[in-house]
């Protein structure tokens, strides 16, 4: 506690009464929790750390938290990139990592329950056990926790065909501001009871409630072998036609990312694979089915039209697997993704182009690694790591976020807004729609007490 | 007004000027908007109907009407079957028929903006025009409203394959209870900015807003001739048993219908088209695609081996019109819908076998259609039109409804709460979720000007 704030009136030893060793107070121990994976700077050490066990912990903590006016975070692997799970100067921490348990699967209905810091590969791994897999997929699937996915409706590269994490949302068991512990949603595929409070809490960055448990839809194994597929373009705006072509043919990709030039080019340093790197850029997919093969041979012919100049098929997994180092490659170089932004996919070529003209004019090299199938863009800007150099470059990230906007996007299409993107809010949500978000928030939290300051 | 109301603190003049001609005042003429389709008790004469033609004129009427203190009740086609679009004795009613513009159909992003009065079978027939299809196909498609579907998030027959309502809307313009106008959503297929609004709305049965203009997703049409298929079982619980060994195969039927034996009775008495009535029931479904002949036979198959007596393969549509004609069937008998309970897949010959003792229990014949790859069941009780038959056939439903909830189910699949369900809420939703669910309501319309006291 710093000398300048104000006498604390609460007692960290009722808390720790209730929780005994799953408070932690030593800070050497505590030191991680203060930052996330973004780029968001820490605001202080946190008072304690709650190590959750279970839902009874998690609700003991928020109603000590509560009552004493103290700011609760929440943070499952602490791989959000927006900020979202950064620790409050003298705030609590409330850990769900010990909460990993697979508690069911249920085959015949296709549903999972789980603990919310169970990580995504793992539920996705089990349930292949069973012939079943969970869609879910963002590049961080082997790090991050489902509940962390849930909590920002993470995407991934497997949304153009399976949708996003909301999708795959069937019921939760959420902890409110105030300790309460309620339940939404439904193990039904159908199901119209009162307001979709499920939808609510999925992308509400921990500022309404924490999610202490999750049933989840699961999806049957295509059948065949997956094929892999590739296609190298001269130009990015080409490598846009060809997404906007694909996705309006019958073709069914599961997935399909683009890496610009740039972006292969610090993938293939950080880790080599033999990848050529493109004078514009690279598209990488997936498709599934026992049409695996024909599928990945229309995707190419499409792609060879629209003028790429050189085509590839494999039955091996290498091509996504460099698309998943992109976020390791670039943190290796001091860089970190904080560009988010989505357009309509028929805006592709026309976001490039605009890309391209918005680095040119701040003279920094930006390069942008895309879910192209679904119109979401993460571009990085090279900039030194001053405050000089993360001004300069976060005047480009703006420039690209309105550019965005004007084509009918948004400003963040899957890491949330967190910390880090607050600014923006305003640029996209009208006055009377913040307004219904706030009212939302109060409505659920009226002391503030989860991730103020954050998200909405 | 009637006589013990007491005297009205509003000027029904003042919304006259602003809307002139569009405001209906002759009792004659509001006479109809005075009920819905479903079985609720009219509560009595609006004071006037506003036949909106624009946003401005419903964001006129409810800013009115809540300075006012005026219930107002939101109505498209009145095609609800749970008593949501009832009118208010002395109430407003906003009508949104007049509201049937198709504004745009963007063809690469695959959306169309509508306004709300836009009939559902409309809107799809103008997506094929371009080789899309509105996904949504709720059995009253063809008198039906999409902004009716959405306030209801409306489910139908192709939500086995293509989801419900809420999963096929990307943005919303709704204008609050005090008449504030918003944007909710975004044009691109991810969004992670502040609290999902439109999920929020989507369902929310007219309590929250007035959906004025909604931006929905379409998709392609699937490549060759659909096939539709039948199977006749001798048991309800083997029909039940073929579903779920139906949706854990290999096999994605775009339609699967159940009816049972009396339903199927019901509807070829109403219009005979040469069904042959099943002993137990009957599934009826679709398949799309190169495929889908294959899978047709490929279900028919799993239908034979579960005990199927009979099964048939059509490239006409004339099973999945029989199926339409259910509702219209059991209208003419006196009969309404009331039943929408839901259950997990693995359940449903669970669900059949206890629905007959509850038949038997009762001395009641019920009929049940299902929407059955979705485990969305309608039962409907043969009993007398008067006060003691209607207890005596709500009493079977009420049983039916418990006997979901304790199969893992739902009260509501796809008709929602209304009037009708109002005292089943706590039946499926904790008490603090119930709190939520009113905190929310209390806060986006704090005066309950908007359909007050139902839904949530």
């Amino acid at each position: 506690m710093s000398e300048s704030h104000p006498e604390p009136h609460f007692d960290l030893d009722e808390l720790h009464t209730l929780l005994g060793p799953r408070l932690v107070r030593d800070p050497e121990l505590i030191a991680p929790y203060a930052v996330d994976t973004s780029r968001a700077v820490a605001e202080g050490a946190p008072l304690a750390v709650v190590l959750a066990e279970s839902t009874a912990d998690v609700a003991a903590a928020l109603g000590w938290a509560n009552r004493a006016g103290v700011k609760v975070s929440v943070r499952g692997a602490g791989t959000g990139l927006a900020g979202g799970a950064m620790a409050y100067a003298d705030g609590l921490v409330v850990s769900l990592e010990r909460m990993r348990t697979i508690i069911d699967i249920d085959v015949p209905n296709r549903l999972a329950t789980v603990q919310p810091g169970v990580v995504t590969a793992d539920l996705d791994a089990a349930a292949r056990d069973h012939g079943l897999f969970f869609p879910p997929d963002p590049a961080s699937a082997r790090i991050s926790t489902v509940g962390g996915n849930i909590a920002t409706n993470a995407g991934g590269l497997r949304c153009v065909s399976h949708g996003v994490t909301s999708d795959a949302v069937a019921a939760l068991e959420v902890v409110l501001a105030d300790g309460r512990v309620m339940r939404s949603g439904a193990r039904t595929r159908k199901n119209v009871v009162g307001y979709d409070l499920t939808r609510l809490f999925v992308g509400s960055e921990g500022t309404l409630g924490v999610i202490t448990e999750a049933t989840v839809r699961l999806k049957p194994v295509p059948p065949g072998s997956p094929r892999t597929f590739r296609a190298s373009f001269g130009t990015l705006e080409d490598a846009g036609r060809a997404v906007t072509a694909i996705v309006n043919s019958a073709a069914r990709p599961e997935v399909l990312e683009l890496m610009d030039a740039l972006s292969v080019e610090i993938i293939e340093s950080f880790h080599p694979s033999g990848l050529t790197v493109p004078a514009g850029a690279m598209l990488v997919g997936q498709t599934v089915g026992w049409d695996a093969q024909e599928q990945a041979e229309a995707i190419t012919a499409i792609c060879r039209d629209v003028g790429a100049d050189d085509t590839e098929i494999s039955e091996t997994d290498a091509l996504l697997e460099a698309r998943r180092l992109s976020n390791p490659a670039l943190n290796a170089r001091g860089l970190k993704i904080s560009c988010d932004v989505g357009v309509p996919v028929a805006a592709l070529a026309e976001v490039f182009h605009g890309i391209a003209e918005i680095s040119a004019k701040h003279g920094k090299r930006v390069s942008t690694v895309a879910h192209a199938g679904d119109g979401n863009l993460h571009s990085t800007v090279e900039s030194p790591d001053t405050p000089v150099g993360i001004r300069e470059a976060d005047a480009v990230i703006d420039d690209i976020t309105r550019l965005a906007l004007a084509l009918g996007g948004t400003i963040s299409g899957e890491h949330g807004i967190g910390s880090v993107k607050r600014h923006e809010l305003g640029w996209q949500l009208d006055p009377v729609a913040l307004g219904v978000q706030v009212a939302i928030k109060r409505a659920l939290d009226p002391l503030g007490t989860l991730t103020p300051g954050r998200g909405i």
